[in-house]
């Protein structure tokens, strides 16, 4: 037995999120099927564990899981086997040999994502599975104060969907950014913390955009902490502009280089 | 009675082409279909006609197609009514109200191309429906000096493929460039001329980058032109990698800026 940690990439357009169910197609569902057949046992009689969820339509540039495979094999051929029988919208970017009690779930420390929105004054169709779309005209400054705000250890209430289920709606963001990309006329948010809840980063962005359009006051992020009213933060950035980007492991982590790591869930 | 010149991008992925096929989802069969209900007429009462087919997969930024409508609307009306019933792979950047005698495909006098060739080392699932992939070291000094024997009339016999329907296989390139997209890590190709034939654009790409890879003499298209052989070119590109990227009518084009364009097909 030798437990593997993958690190991949997914185009999120053609899935109906990560998690496994019955007659979707999940990248879950598929990476199963795909260990399975590599160890040519019956699915799901090796069980695949993620860093965490991601919804339909949502993207990853280095989502990690992690199995017990039940014979080893060298990182590089079980990197070069599952590629070879995975569909063309997935790719595995790394295979490592993991400790026996590495998860990839329980030991994450941090997560950072990243959010594409297009400002075109039309809608683009090459970026309507890959950003989000904001037309009016956006205040970079005002944007970047705000995010200023949600830095910290704050009480994230408003800001989450209704079907989170959580103890706690506390969470810490490390670091929150915003730039232009010139090149391809959009915001580019970033967002690395302790752990996001459901819909936490699309209902972030769709506050920080009308920040930046001044449809909402600068330092509207502290009133929102106080109301804990999801209701009032409004909108939701569209799925297809959210990038699971990295996912950090105890040790790994900038804001937790050593210590044990803040319960995720 | 008023004829309209539409110019429109479109994401190819999702379509089985440009041209109306029963059963299948077309280009110009989604057209037809928004531009007679907005006619409020039964499809299709109200022809489309584009410049030129593009096979499935292929992508248009700018492709251009013209109708006849029962009754004239100021053209942003038309354009802001269509774009609002289009679906989200489709976008019309563009209406003019044009002369009865315009023709969006006879009166062609030359296109543009653009070739998207990823080079990573890996497959990567966001390219995989917007470029080619070629995984193998690249010379680009190579793939110009090769581009020179390609502009110019010439007979391209070798580099159609068999379903093509043509009377002669002459046809001149204008312009034919490559640079390197450092940030995409991508070859982007260009190609101009007075009109392309069915794979023609694939199939030169396929020879290029194989003699940009060494595999293949850096003037080996000289030769190409004499054998006449299809089966020599070998390979052709992927669809994914292609966009049509504009469409040159009379007194527009830098080549034909006033005389009667060459014959198209």
């Amino acid at each position: 037995m030798q437990r593997y940690k993958i690190t991949l990439m997914y185009d999120g357009t053609a899935f109906a999120g990560f998690q496994r169910q019955p007659d979707k197609r999940t990248v879950e569902g598929v990476l199963t099927k795909v260990v399975n057949k590599m160890a040519k046992q019956p699915d799901p009689a090796i069980v695949v564990y993620g860093s965490g969820r991601t919804d339909a339509g949502v993207h990853a540039l280095a989502q990690v899981v992690h199995f017990d495979f039940p014979f080893e094999i060298p990182a590089e051929n079980m990197h070069k086997g599952l590629n070879s029988m995975l569909p063309l919208d997935m790719e595995i970017s790394r295979v490592e040999l993991a400790a026996p009690d590495f998860h990839a779930r329980y030991d994450v420390s941090g997560k950072r994502y990243l959010y594409r929105m297009d400002l075109g004054k039309f809608r683009n169709p090459f970026k309507r599975n890959y950003t989000g779309h904001w037309k009016f005209p956006v205040d970079l400054a005002k944007i970047n104060t705000a995010l200023q705000d949600l830095v910290g250890e704050h009480d994230y209430t408003s800001f989450v969907a209704s079907g989170a289920q959580t103890r706690t709606f506390v969470r810490t963001i490390y670091e929150a950014t915003c730039r232009i990309d010139e090149h391809n006329n959009e915001l580019i948010f970033e967002f690395y913390g302790n752990g996001f809840m459901y819909n936490q980063i699309r209902i972030m962005v769709g506050v920080l955009v009308e920040i930046g359009s001044g449809t909402r006051p600068v330092h509207d992020i502290l009133r929102l902490y106080q109301v804990k009213d999801r209701k009032q933060a409004r909108r939701t950035a569209p799925a297809a502009g959210l990038y699971l980007k990295h996912v950090y492991y105890l040790g790994e982590d900038p804001a937790h280089p050593t210590k044990l790591p803040p319960h995720q869930r």
